[in-house]
């Protein structure tokens, strides 16, 4: 009799970081005032009253019942695709889309689409660390490319290329970023989307947070206008934020339809296909709820701003990076690794947020602040709580 | 310039199979009367209207849009581990009870959580495709246990001891089985589980068809009163065909506490947690819906009771297993393949139902017929159908 092993590579991987963090703040006594947590992301307002009557109407249909096309429902396919092509100024159909639960599932099935075990991936250092975990456990090898603090966090095109020229198959980025916030520039994402055609690789573009950039902000890009985009970009889109339900579990891909048709054999293997009646509910909200996700963009804007205001009197504190949801900043304890520094922030000042080393190597000296999940008079406390 | 490739053991997957099953349905012209679907498996009877209000209701709340347990709603988990308790007369508690989004998940969760790439994991002959495409996608090798149609496709003993001999770290079963419908003994299912642990491999039983076993037939097996079983057993289920609800998407894992840490690790990067508002109403119709799904395996019974009298005057045709959903049948035609044979049955005769060969190999003589999903009256169409 032998005891069965369990696979090393996800034994290897620490347990789930949020709930860790979450259980930090948990220990907190309330001494400092009300909780604020920074941790998750997760808009603090709630969805629309709108939102949560066409998500209980289609829950409750007998025709949502049954199984759905894998690829998503071709209303909410549809509907994606219209949002993209007017946004993008670019001609995207409901073939270029496939519906997933949420946008981890979104990468993790682009991945196994485009990569296996003993391939390489470049992430960014720091990462979004579902991606990094993600390839981890798969066996797909990672090779970090290198953000610069003093430019914002955004990545270095040398170090970018030299991952690629070694053999890199996708390169996946996260703009707005996640965890630092920086914006990455049209041109910045060009030159990326041209090396990785250079190379043969894929180019991953996560745009979760992308409903947050600045009302004035323009298009984020125009690769969806370069010719033969197909055969290079993907990208990944999540509803959970902007309409605030991540429990109902909705994301997206955009791709090439042969690219759509792989991801596709993944998904059915993984789940069928995605909960079906938040598609029918998505798909109606999109171009009703336009303009209340428009108000939601200004509130957080105003968010970023306080948060500027806390930290510009906080001695040694500073604001490496900030963008559409989160900011990325520097604490002013060299001698404390940033895990420490988070834990005490949780457990003693009611300040959840999560540490730098949860995303990348070197990251000790940062944090990271969900600062869209708390309204602007729970920002306003933060300098008392972090002094 | 090189163009970027995607993963060769996506790539070299045939597409879904259902998808193409259900067209050739629809090329079907109406000439000998309505089509009759026996593809893929869904109860050919609706949800009830309690389950209904249920879904809707929870769908409808704001508490249900935040992110969830990564391990599943402690409602739902309560619940399944009570059911599972008193199905089994063991000892579940909440800690052994992943929810996943359907059981396709279960199974792709468990086999990343117990297996790598490289590594060889035995799978019945036939086997159900999903089990197969996700084990070949992720790099995992198969090594297959034969099944005699002389003894009613159950997996034959020597030829298991030879997969697990041969180093495969998990077998994976299905019981009642798909695509045949055999129906495991306990006994079998006992010495499957001490042959694993003899071989320090892990043992895998997919229930999805549990809920349709004769009224009469008992415990299923009295694994988990082995003593030690969370170091060896794994079971999945699927709360999809029980309850009629597939397009919510909704199954589970039970396992010992310690395997549960490890699939929520892989199921944090899967999909953070599986979509909340049906687990919750699940829950709730778990007890309420009993009678109702004691009725439905009765009726589920009359259909393979109506499907037996259907075959038996058809020369040529023989039902090699039947059980609680499916039926695998040998067709008459020996000079054809099983592909040939489905796809003329859908067109011509209106009769869809999925070739043999897509459950593994030497299975070209027979082909699946998921009984449940139609109706008394229908099934007694089929001889003039297929003869």
């Amino acid at each position: 009799m032998t005891a069965a092993k369990s696979n090393s590579l996800v034994a290897r991987l620490s347990a789930p970081p949020i709930p860790s963090v979450v259980a930090w703040g948990r220990d907190y006594k309330g001494l400092k005032g009300p909780l604020i947590d920074l941790s998750q992301a997760v808009p603090g307002y709630p969805a629309h009253p709108e939102m949560l009557r066409l998500l209980g109407e289609a829950a409750g249909q007998q025709a949502m019942t049954g199984y759905g096309p894998i690829e998503g429902e071709p209303l909410l396919r549809q509907a994606y695709a219209a949002h993209v092509t007017e946004l993008y100024g670019a001609d995207i159909s409901a073939g270029n889309i496939h519906i997933t639960a949420g946008c981890n599932q979104a990468f993790m099935c682009t991945a196994i689409a485009l990569a296996g075990a003993g391939d390489t991936v470049a992430l960014t250092n720091p990462f979004y660390f579902n991606h990094d975990t993600t390839l981890s456990m798969l066996g797909i090898g990672r090779r970090l490319v290198d953000c610069d603090p003093a430019a914002g966090f955004l990545p270095d095109l040398g170090s970018a290329e030299a991952a690629l020229a070694a053999g890199a198959k996708m390169l996946a980025v996260v703009t707005p970023n996640n965890p630092t916030g920086a914006v990455y520039p049209p041109g910045l994402l060009h030159t990326l989307f041209m090396l990785c055609r250079k190379y043969g690789a894929w180019l991953v573009v996560d745009e979760t947070y992308r409903d947050f950039l600045a009302e004035d902000y323009g298009r984020p890009h125009a690769l969806l206008s370069e010719p033969g985009w197909e055969d290079t970009l993907v990208l990944l889109y999540s509803f959970s934020k902007s309409f605030c339900i991540p429990g109902h579990r909705l994301g997206a891909v955009t791709a090439g339809s042969k690219l759509i048709a792989e991801i596709a054999k993944v998904m059915d293997n993984m789940q069928i296909c995605a909960p079906r009646s938040a598609q029918i509910a998505v798909a109606s909200a999109l171009p009703v709820l336009a303009d209340w996700r428009a108000g939601n963009r200004l509130e957080i804007g105003r968010r970023a701003d306080a948060l500027r205001l806390a930290f510009s009197g906080l001695a040694g504190w500073e604001i490496a990076a900030i963008g559409a949801y989160f900011a990325f900043v520097r604490h002013p304890l060299a001698d404390r690794s940033s895990s420490e520094v988070a834990e005490e922030l949780a457990s003693e000042r009611g300040v959840v947020c999560i540490p730098g080393a949860y995303f990348g190597e070197g990251q000790e000296r940062y944090l990271r602040l969900a600062f869209a999940n708390a309204d602007v008079a729970s920002i306003g406390l933060l300098p008392d709580r972090l002094r």
